[in-house]
């Protein structure tokens, strides 16, 4: 058996449902998971589909042409296609804070990702004992200012030769160049650790702790060429009073972190999240 | 313009997204809202679907005929198919808690809820005042174990003359006998004091004190012949701790009720609850 | 018997609680509630204290005058003291949105806030009729450019003539002068209908429509010349999703806006807030 | 300098924080934290006091041994005292679900929990990979019903050999036998799968999957010889709905069971935990 998911967005019209699903019903597919989304206010509607196809001679490239041919320009169609049983591989970018390193090895080593790791980088060598403890190839590529274009390019060409399909920044502590976030447009995602858009920027525990806010969060994001503000795909928060210090706040922070930030790799791989201008719909 | 929503569930088979879709789409309805959902342990197939007509010629009860025709029996499909524009008919149930009832009638008058209370019931006088300032008929109907079956004959009268479409025990104090809830099945939403089914029947507050808990919750359900033991509809928590006393998680709980119980209503009136076995699906 | 509680801040010492514990043992009290916290970053301490006396010639003023005499100017300590049986007297300032004020009304009315309400102000005339049902003396006094001076001037006559203790802005949709505030200080409590500091100033669900959020949040404050910018007594958030318009977030947003500011006012007038700096430390 | 944490209770009575505090100051102690609780429905006195002593005669036994003659018969008073320096010794006790240990041993790596974490104890072999990815001790000591008694004996001379303070079940899915837990008094922290005291017993996720619950939750307790029925020290929840399957369910609890029994171990670790009948008093 063969398992496609499809994610789609186009202008509204009618009919679309029944043509799409049509289209997979003539293709002998059985449609295991079907949301959709029309945002009334823009006129755009959304879709994802799960379909499973029994027949030996299925061909998710020949399914993929004729979708193209039959709704790419005539519905002015914007879709990607997956193969559900495809694990896609992730790069997990890290500087010297561990929590949220460990808990994403932990998932991984625990089967609760459904995903490969073959790669982390890290502009400090501190953590690669922990890369070590799971057995995860760790790469140092130290980055100062002078040497931010060489190490970027140092970067990419790690995250080709291991075909990685995801970027995800693990409270990595270097700003992005915005060349490098060109060639992984949505594909790149980071952990901000703040109720975003509230505290931007550096040291959002410290503001928080400063503005005396009674609840704190974190917020998964793709990274876009704007610091901190690409599409958001997760947030949650945690209570907070005025007997915790700043350390505490960032001691409570640490678990929303990592919560928020599997939580926001799981959405993405399991291919939940589609980016339209600079917000996200996740399908359930 | 009409507008219709539509609650399906039946055997899951392949095609019916497109064979539902494509049955409004030839009486000329634009779907706006589809959600569905596969229960694949059970292999039943539900969904929701708003459909709005342009056409004056318009009929509801054709396209209903219509529906029943081609679908109910091939499909083993159960629907219900309602008016959109329909303002369902509420009657309010209460004792002398007072706090759901103010909390609903102050939406109500805020144009809050989509809905008509031309009716509210009560076994004792009390809050005929709070009634009375929002210019809503009361109807005491005292109820004794003596009196009870005549007492439901009376509530049962006042519901059909005020055409009822749903009865909402708001904190009332009674328990309704099998014959009563019997005539209005998934018809009666309840809401219980307590994070369901922890501490179930009387006191829950006390019970939940008792033993110590960390959160206390509230839960809405539709009644059934077993006490609390109804479809769940909405449940919310709140945390409390050992500064609480039992007053305290009465008063926190409160809010806790009042918040379940308008968010149970609301799914309802709109239309977003569909009923199966002893389980609810809530459309989005 | 007689209670009384007292707020206190002063710069931290040894035995301090010893002092202030001894001291109200000395006078026959029997503390029933003590709470205190230390900043110590700050190095200031922090206490609440509920003593009841039970000897019929006990006088709080007397306590007070001694209590000034031993600690005011030896410990640098500010305090307030409260004689906990006096019930605050409330008033509502209010526009065009009535959720809040049915909220308000109806905690009232069922005796969940220990208030007196004998005043409601509003900029426009509409919501006389739900004061009227709930049959609270309802003051209109509009606001333009033109004549805002002597509106406010107004406004406060109608507070002191009523001997008003807090200023509630249950969605009162003007900016208050900053000499209006300045003679209020800490008596003025505002619900704004965002995550603060996200979303500050006008229209701030739709701001956050906008950038995409999956959480959004209400705040009460203390009102200070800075435009939501004050000490944050209370925040509650609920979750959102792609599914949800900007109407959809308003509407979630008034149970929010409803809990924040009741949970803030219940907070102010059972004296469980001191205001130190721009924070606030909220007592159990 | 020596810091030490008292937890105190006894009947309540007027003076007693005067008393204590004066007790500490006399020893040129300095109160850093003070919290007190009375349960004024059972007369009971709770208190949690840390103080710090910078002269360097100063001595924790000599302390406790004054602090008893003065206190323990007078006020029939029980007490815990802390050198608060001291890093309590764990025993994590697994079977096979790896999630627990891989948090909590990725919690001990990151040095967030103040504790040494000695002995892994299994009644099953396939963890002792996480143990050895961690360097930590892992003894594997199978339990069959015929072999319960003299496997508990081996395990309760592990943990005397290692000087173990609180033992955690982590996921561990045997039953302790009373003769254990009794030696052991509030010195067992379990991590149930629910929402205690809903779905007490086996397979929780399964069971709130049959019952449509709309919130799962996970609850830590100490363990006492009343199976699910201790002293619950935290409780946490998420929400679910229809959409969700027992898989689901099973999942998302991994992140609350991690979680609260995290928060749970850090509370006691950290003295915060004062267990008085079947409940407990957590100090912030």
């Amino acid at each position: 058996m063969q398992k496609i998911t499809l994610l789609i967005n186009c202008p509204d019209r009618k009919g679309i449902v029944t043509t799409i699903t049509q289209f997979i019903l003539e293709r002998q597919g059985n449609i295991v998971y079907l949301d959709q989304h029309v945002d009334r206010q823009e006129g755009i509607f959304f879709m994802r589909v799960e379909s499973e196809f029994d027949q030996e001679e299925f061909s998710i490239a020949d399914f993929e042409m004729q979708f193209i041919a039959q709704f790419v320009d005539d519905y002015q169609l914007t879709y990607q296609l997956f193969d559900a049983y495809y694990k896609p591989r992730l790069a997990l970018f890290v500087s010297k804070y561990d929590h949220c390193l460990y808990d994403l090895l932990g998932r991984y080593a625990s089967g609760e990702l459904p995903v490969e790791i073959p790669l982390i980088i890290s502009n400090h060598p501190d953590l690669e004992i922990v890369a070590k403890r799971f057995e995860i190839p760790f790469k140092h590529i130290a980055v100062t200012k002078a040497t931010k274009a060489a190490a970027e390019a140092e970067q990419i060409a790690a995250i080709k030769e291991h075909q990685i399909d995801l970027i995800v920044l693990a409270r990595y502590m270097q700003i992005i160049s915005d060349e490098f976030v060109a060639q992984f447009k949505n594909k790149i995602i980071n952990i901000h650790h703040s109720f975003l858009p509230a505290f931007i920027g550096a040291k959002p525990y410290h503001a928080a702790f400063e503005r005396g806010v009674k609840i704190i969060g974190a917020t998964s994001h793709y990274v876009t060429a704007d610091l901190d503000e690409g599409p958001i795909i997760e947030q949650e928060i945690v209570r907070v009073s005025h007997v915790h210090s700043v350390q505490d706040f960032i001691l409570k922070g640490r678990d929303l972190e990592k919560i928020v930030l599997a939580r926001a790799i799981k959405a993405h791989v399991e291919h939940k999240v589609l980016v339209f201008g600079n917000k996200t719909v996740i399908f359930s």
